[in-house]
């Protein structure tokens, strides 16, 4: 509750803050992205947060922008006499965006800004600055490794890859044994998505430093895994097709799913316990028991860190879902085999269940009151969050993992 | 001079292979790439090694494609009635190779396949085949990590990070200490290039399993950098202008630089001794003393190797020089501080002097040759090597890396 309403005043001061740009006098003070590559002088971005977009094609026909940053819509760009088509446009939130060119129908990278993995391949991305907050940059503090960890997963048949972050004083405490976070990436996205678009480590770096966090180690696998026994089937479609133009990050998880379909494994869930788990506590000094260890995710990984959490409470106390979904809750004495059946029971046993949604982001933002409304009537405890002002993307989940982290192995 | 032999030998086998190929059958069993992303048909590549490339652009007037795959030339591609543009094409070599479409003009990754940091942007690459080899694969052997390592440069004023391998026995050895090898990558590429598109990993995984190599740590930092101090100047070009087709990887320092150049010690040198390696020394279990350092580059990573290594042998014993360059060998007394002035002391002083070139990278074969004629007539001892059938790309320098780790720290 008091989250909620710390959100909603945050939110306010977002809204008078978003008032105040509008009505102040339009600047042409804009300056490269902190996003961008090395040297690239765009894309660039005002004090206003306008965006100013560039991209040389004197032979194209026709040159648009699109992506989340546009807020799904497609806006032409207009080309000058040395052939560089130009717009700018106001971003649709703050927050981190994934954007690109549509050259003569072709879906074109930024070559001034990186690429982050989304929609099934690189994308570019544009780091649109959210005022007074550096939680997620690089301090001078002690800094923890990502590690990129390879390992054999007997399920799938197939060599597998995580991130694995360890937090700085691992190196220095030989013996010393740490709880174990697990963070699952979004639809379309990869395991590379909390480290890079996350900036996973430097939130943990701070947190640690300023005593928020306890040091703990995090494990960011990937979210998709297909048995190797079972019948081939379409992949996550990569397109050589030109795709239509997105409303922005895929949205995870359709809201609606049965109680019934919560109880069945997915085959991600059997590559945890049987593959990803093992691994991990084989590798690295890994403290044991439920107590110790957390699942958490967003979006689509929300809804899976809840499968896996919850219907997983030998191995997880605490979970957390972003911007994800809590399914079946019109049967909850079904639903996730039957954890929700006896509140006493389930909070006692579950150390942290916890809830965020970005109030920019409408249908998770309804979803969750809608699971709040019905949890609250079953007597389930919940943390609930509210990231004012922030759509369904990465500084939504930024600011997730940064109230989260701090609530977990205490 | 054996190495050269077994070179010569296998470089003859790539060439009956090659002949092969083109007498047999021209065949249809085209299958995606290795490198391909997941669920891609296109890239595809025959059992001859014919690459046959797609992209959807409809509405686009023409398409292209170019970069090292097509041997540096410009291929137009035919549009079918679904609006498919297609071509096949056979590869310059046989290895990892970066290429990219031209749409209209624009240079377009293809979304089938990963991107790699090369020409100061992430760009397209894909894996031909080198039958018979898979040193560079993951095999079911203990696996190290690679890390992401943040620490802050006093000399640049920035954040800076490596890439930092640890053996897999450096987890369960929580005392012993490791020699230390540093990689450098190429010419607009950058420090994630080693492990992503170079599988170090797996290669110092598989070596260390054989008992070829000790267990090492390897630092991959990134190859540029700027005095705070300095002047504002002109970073790497990162242009939105489309570029012109380029003849392949960039090809690292030109030839030639005078002998008091070398003696000049580049802020990259600065940034080694007195931020990079006291960040690794102080983080990871390094074993101090030279005999225990070396450092290795390949292209213009090659040439900043021995520049930094040449100049501080104090720090380093062992040195590797992959598709790079000794310059000002015209005045040996004076070059790289007169360290081939007394060829005795050298040979006794530096461990191994390393350098290789690949068959089908003309320049650098013939600057190798070249001054391996001026190091012998000094009586300098090197051990050179040349890769068989491959050019100036990575599979050429993952066989460097082979060769040369497995002499070091011995």
């Amino acid at each position: 509750m008091k989250n909620i309403i710390k959100g909603t005043v945050q939110c306010l001061l977002f809204v008078l803050a978003f008032t105040q740009w509008t009505v102040a006098q339009v600047t042409d003070d804009f300056k490269p992205a902190s996003s961008n590559l090395l040297g690239a002088e765009f894309p660039k971005i005002s004090s206003d947060f306008r965006v100013s977009l560039r991209l040389n094609a004197p032979d194209a026909v026709k040159v648009q922008v699109a992506g989340n940053l546009t807020g799904g819509k497609v806006i032409d760009m207009t080309k000058d006499t040395d052939g560089n088509w130009t717009v700018t446009i106001p971003p649709a939130v703050p927050g981190f965006h994934y954007y690109w060119f549509l050259v003569d129908g072709v879906r074109v990278n930024d070559p001034g800004s990186d690429t982050y993995f989304c929609f099934n391949r690189p994308t570019t991305g544009i780091e649109i600055p959210t005022p007074g907050e550096d939680f997620f940059m690089p301090k001078n503090v002690p800094h923890g490794d990502v590690r990129e960890h390879w390992y054999f997963s007997d399920i799938t048949g197939k060599w597998r890859r995580a991130f694995v972050y360890t937090p700085a004083e691992y190196e220095k405490n030989g013996a010393k044994k740490y709880p174990l976070l697990f963070l699952l990436h979004g639809s379309s996205e990869n395991e590379r998505g909390w480290s890079q678009q996350g900036h996973m480590s430097f939130i943990m770096d701070n947190l640690i430093a300023e005593g928020k966090a306890v040091p703990m180690v995090v494990v960011m696998d990937n979210g998709y895994a297909t048995d190797k026994n079972a019948k081939p089937v379409v992949q996550p479609a990569v397109q050589a097709a030109p795709q239509p133009a997105n409303t922005g990050t895929p949205a995870g998880t359709p809201p609606g799913q049965s109680a019934a379909s919560t109880n069945v494994p997915s085959t991600l869930s059997i590559v945890y316990v049987k593959d990803i788990i093992p691994s991990i506590e084989s590798y690295y000094r890994i403290l044991p028991g439920r107590e110790n260890h957390a699942i958490a995710g967003l979006s689509m990984g929300g809804s899976q860190a809840g499968l896996i959490g919850l219907n997983n409470l030998d191995l997880f106390a605490s979970i957390g879902i972003f911007s994800g979904a809590i399914h079946g809750l019109t049967e909850p004495k079904v639903a996730y085999g039957g954890v929700f059946a006896n509140a006493a029971d389930f909070n006692s046993r579950v150390k942290i269940l916890w809830s965020g949604a970005g109030t920019a982001e409408e249908m998770q933002l309804t979803r969750q009151n809608e699971y709040k409304k019905k949890l609250d009537d079953l007597g389930i405890k919940v943390t609930y969050y509210e990231s004012p002002g922030t759509a369904h993307e990465w500084h939504t989940w930024r600011r997730f993992l940064k109230e989260f982290a701090p609530l977990l192995f205490k």
